[in-house]
């Protein structure tokens, strides 16, 4: 199925296999007039891009970002935007002997029953790599909420045993620890913890959240395009997600109603809620507070330590994954994470704007209206 | 937007508001000739039916159900099949003193946040009540998933504190137990814990999980309709769901790769899995394992103790909510899950027809292929 | 497929057959504060509705339209608007002995190939009791459009030879004549024509247009979605079309560019064209001047000479077809093509809205805009 | 709105203007396993080039197509399909004059007023460089058409005056006369006709027209996915198109339903139908007889003669336009329509799949089936 795209107005399609030519995204339903270049969309990309630290793996990606259409002089025209990023760095050889051989926790046997072959280079389509047309993308959505006066922010909130605490909560952080942690001490302990798990040829597990400041009320729509059954969505679409959690999520399941009620109250002449264990969002429609979604991920199952599998043939082997690969996947999904979260919020801004008759009077028939 | 529909060749509209004059379902895409008629949609409904027991609420729902079109002498003839509910126990005096206040926990701010008004009477359109239109139409989908050898059964997990025991699994207790528990020890013990929640006014959340058992392998799409990513947004489509699970879900951010992929292995010449940490997903396409997902939803949001909220006309006020409430949402909302999952199946199934150009020369040359 | 849904924010969905319970449509999409009731609807359903002249069948439908949800207190909510027509007058032992023939001209033949079977009472799905669906979501496009000072006119303009003409116009004949047309002495002679047909046991044709008048500039979308484009699929949708023109359509073709271009000039300081070939689309895009389309409609398939076909066991017979049939299908078709514009344009009208960043940031920060 | 997109389950996405870096298409939902590379899209391409002859401009347009993704070791992977078209010959410097002034018959003024500014050069996406991006996608769907048996080819009907005699039918002629007809006279009437008109500054009109054979009856939905209403769509989403017809088109609306119906018989066991008045459409759904459709194209806009028009500024002028175009735009538009066709069709077959229960049982339990 046509299965490369999300979204109603503001709507993306992204191709590319990780050891093709190259990958990419085309945004389609960017509004016209956004003062848009390669600067704003590389920073995002450099984001995902593997270091040189122990959490990342070795290979270089240069992910340099190429618009080909939808801007003209400097600004978005309202017609589709092609993201190309050329693939530089793959090595096919490095996959050559998994081309037969089904790897534990990867798609390699489901796309065989599906699709009868596989692009088997490095996991093809269902290769990380993919998530670089994501994030161009993203990058995009990012700009239009900034201009709105939203701010999206994405990070780790926990490496294996090693959670971020409210009290060292530091923002800037994100940005520059290999963890992508605002928490600079338990940076210091998941680097420690990745290294031991590296050194065992092991991987690990952890957990993303999401914060939207600056959403107005009023965004999502009611049963099945709700704001976080589409947030919902997005972020299980993501590689290696297995469990996405809105507001306090499941931990609401132990809860009494009196607990977990956010109360409403006035401030400075506007309704505020008095908590919000519902992280933003009621009845699937925003809520004028601050959104906060959390995703988790499973361990990167490329791992150096030898399992047992199949091949193709039905032949029962033990394998020995070699190549290079990230200790643990959530330091370079963070940045997939706040597009996707990105890309959700501008379509559903954009869907909005028809909700009520009198937006549609004030639109066409101004001076009636 | 147009956001009550779900799906994309199997897709179902659902209308209808908790007080009007009915509720109901449109089926778009029931492939001709299943057998079908009121007997099969009715048990359904009536596993949403409010009960007499300490977990359900006490008024009375006679959901009684009409297939208005799409079937012709016993059978679905391809076309829209267009289900009806008629609204009968609604009295709308017992709401008539929240036409102007903000119930927490509700979607009363939202909806008015968005449509500048709403229809307050029993939560409108946010109301549990739009479920039975989905439900209606997840029986149809049962069906198809019947014919085709898959069996999808969702029960309560857990309530409150109370979580069902592997070792005390019983799948007949499911629609027999007031709490749609798989287990009768733990039913009785929910059971006595509601009730003093009751007793206290309050209301408790819980935990429902599903269970697919004999989908084939490769149904689903990679990227952004992945199998996993789509039953996310289903089920956090159900008003009330904070949280979803794939297989051992968030569990899996503090294991090991090698604790936490699944090997396979060869039974009776096919491929299996030693393990199913995955809940049969795997790149967002089935394995051919049993399929687990879970859902976590939050307490009832009307509790009989007093709460702190505001009107529309931005007085803080105190609330004491009267009327008739489930304390508890996930018994009456299992069938919900199982509807939800099976539509999202059934589309994923006819979606995935068209994967292979091979299955399409059998279809259309079969002399050729 | 879930064939029955047309349109992207504002959509309706159809359903039910000729003889079945009953048939209706869900509007899904309807901006909320749009003052409804069902007497904004009936008198579109009653120009649709066969009367005692010489041009429609004898049967005697009341369709009575229920609005069942989606309106609260005199005016839309933003939720789905479901709207039911029950059947009243079918009487199935008509058409008992068509089940196994193939009509010409119908779509008997092509249903049986693509779903094994079809509800051969009257149609089933592909009757124009369909198109009561249509006309029923079609009303409240219209109303929307009203609001916004946008006025959509549809007549029949010609039957078999006879055609309006431009110096007889009279709008007020489109709602009073039995042909629709509006031209008196044109419905004379139209009528006169059909009575012959109609004793010879025949059927005619016809052609169908739509006018615009008050669209503003900016409507429509480059591509595929082009505003032209959606209409052609609009008025192709409806059963008998056979040929769709914008403006002055096909007589283009024969013209050179100097004749066909339409010039601009200003005109109390506004952009106008100095005429009008085009039909007020370039590019797809409205250009604010009449939107003018046409949809060519053939011979009532249903005639009671003797034809030719065959039954669905393969033996060749002759078939004499009996029953109520309208000898012309345009009269009561205008108010179907009115319909499916008006959706058309309401729709587009809603998408164009996110078109621009600065209609965006007008709407969600209106003190920076 | 995300407006560039075509299709269901095949689904193209197109990008690119005219002087941009590059165009192109994704295809999405292309069945795994079809042989494919650049030189099965080439062909189709260079039919579209600009040649030497009369009819063409004098541009140099080599439009050599790279397929980035989506196809491994030679076949597709069922994977979205990414193809690049860089341009090469844009001299935007032709185009600076015409930044602020609106081009008859162009779709500059209404991109302004949707958007609020364009991309000037050359039409930017109103272009008919465009198009190169649906036909490279219709390559794609032309071979999935052709393994199944399905061949579509259009051609030139008429141009200005002249038109194509039945009697003379030459179906190799397509491919090698400059005018893309079928009829080797013709086509030098028509280039005299065309010398005429371009020594005079002038363009002309004409029509295109499309066979389909070979496709199988039941291919279609009823209601608003219908074939014709999809084709319909299809082809008048082709710039310049102003009028689509399937089968006899307009001329049935003069006709008698006894003159019209097309009778059925059987023929070595198969139900056929006597004529083809239809176009091998019934009810919306294919017949088994050969599709036919036709589609008027207006004469190209950009003209030497001077012509009346207004700047963006308010002021009228008069407007000399410069630079190469073509004298007729229908045979280079003659590959788009066949593209559009195939792409219509493809879908369709693969939307089909799913109609009967049967079809289900037999795909996923062919054991029972």
């Amino acid at each position: 199925m046509a299965g490369s795209a999300f979204g109603t107005i503001f709507r993306i399609t992204t191709w590319g296999e990780s050891h093709g030519k190259a990958i990419g995204a085309v945004v389609d339903g960017c509004p016209a007039g956004l003062p848009l270049s390669e600067e704003d969309i590389q920073p995002y990309l450099d984001r995902r891009k593997p270091g040189t630290s122990a959490v990342t793996t070795q290979r270089k990606e240069e992910d340099l970002v190429e618009i080909l259409s939808g801007v003209f002089e400097g600004r978005t025209t309202g017609t589709p935007i092609s993201l190309l990023i050329r693939n530089t760095s793959q090595r096919s050889g490095d996959y050559g002997n998994l081309a037969d051989c089904y790897r534990p926790g990867h798609g390699d046997y489901t796309y065989d029953q599906k699709y009868g072959f596989r692009d088997y280079r490095g996991g093809g389509r269902s290769s990380g790599r993919e998530t670089a047309g994501r994030v161009a993308a993203g990058a995009i959505a990012c700009k239009i909420l900034k201009e709105l006066g939203i701010r999206v922010q994405a990070y780790t909130r926990s490496i294996g045993p090693v959670s971020i605490r409210e009290d060292r909560f530091d923002p800037e952080a994100i940005l520059t620890t290999p963890t992508a942690m605002p928490d600079r001490q338990a940076d210091e302990e998941a680097l420690a913890y990745l290294q031991k798990a590296r050194e065992a040829g092991d991987s690990v597990g952890g957990c993303m959240e999401c914060l939207v400041d600056g959403l107005p009320a009023g965004i999502g729509d009611p049963v099945f395009e709700k704001l976080d059954a589409n947030l919902a969505k997005a972020l299980m679409s993501i590689g290696a997600v297995k469990a996405v959690e809105v507001g306090e999520g499941m931990e609401v399941a132990r809860r009494k109603g009196s607990e977990n009620n956010d109360g409403f109250r006035m401030e400075e002449g506007r309704v505020v809620k008095t908590s919000n264990h519902a992280g933003g969002i009621l009845g699937g429609i925003s809520d004028g507070s601050r959104v906060l979604v959390r995703a988790y991920v499973k361990p990167t199952p490329s791992i150096y330590l030898p399992q047992r599998t199949v091949t193709k043939g039905g032949e029962e082997i033990e394998l020995q994954i070699k190549g290079r690969h990230d200790p643990v996947i959530v330091p370079r999904a963070v940045v997939v994470m706040e597009s996707m979260v990105a890309i959700t919020l501008a379509d559903a801004l954009m869907v909005n704007l028809s909700s009520r008759m009198d937006s549609l009077m004030k639109f066409y028939v101004p001076d009636k209206g």
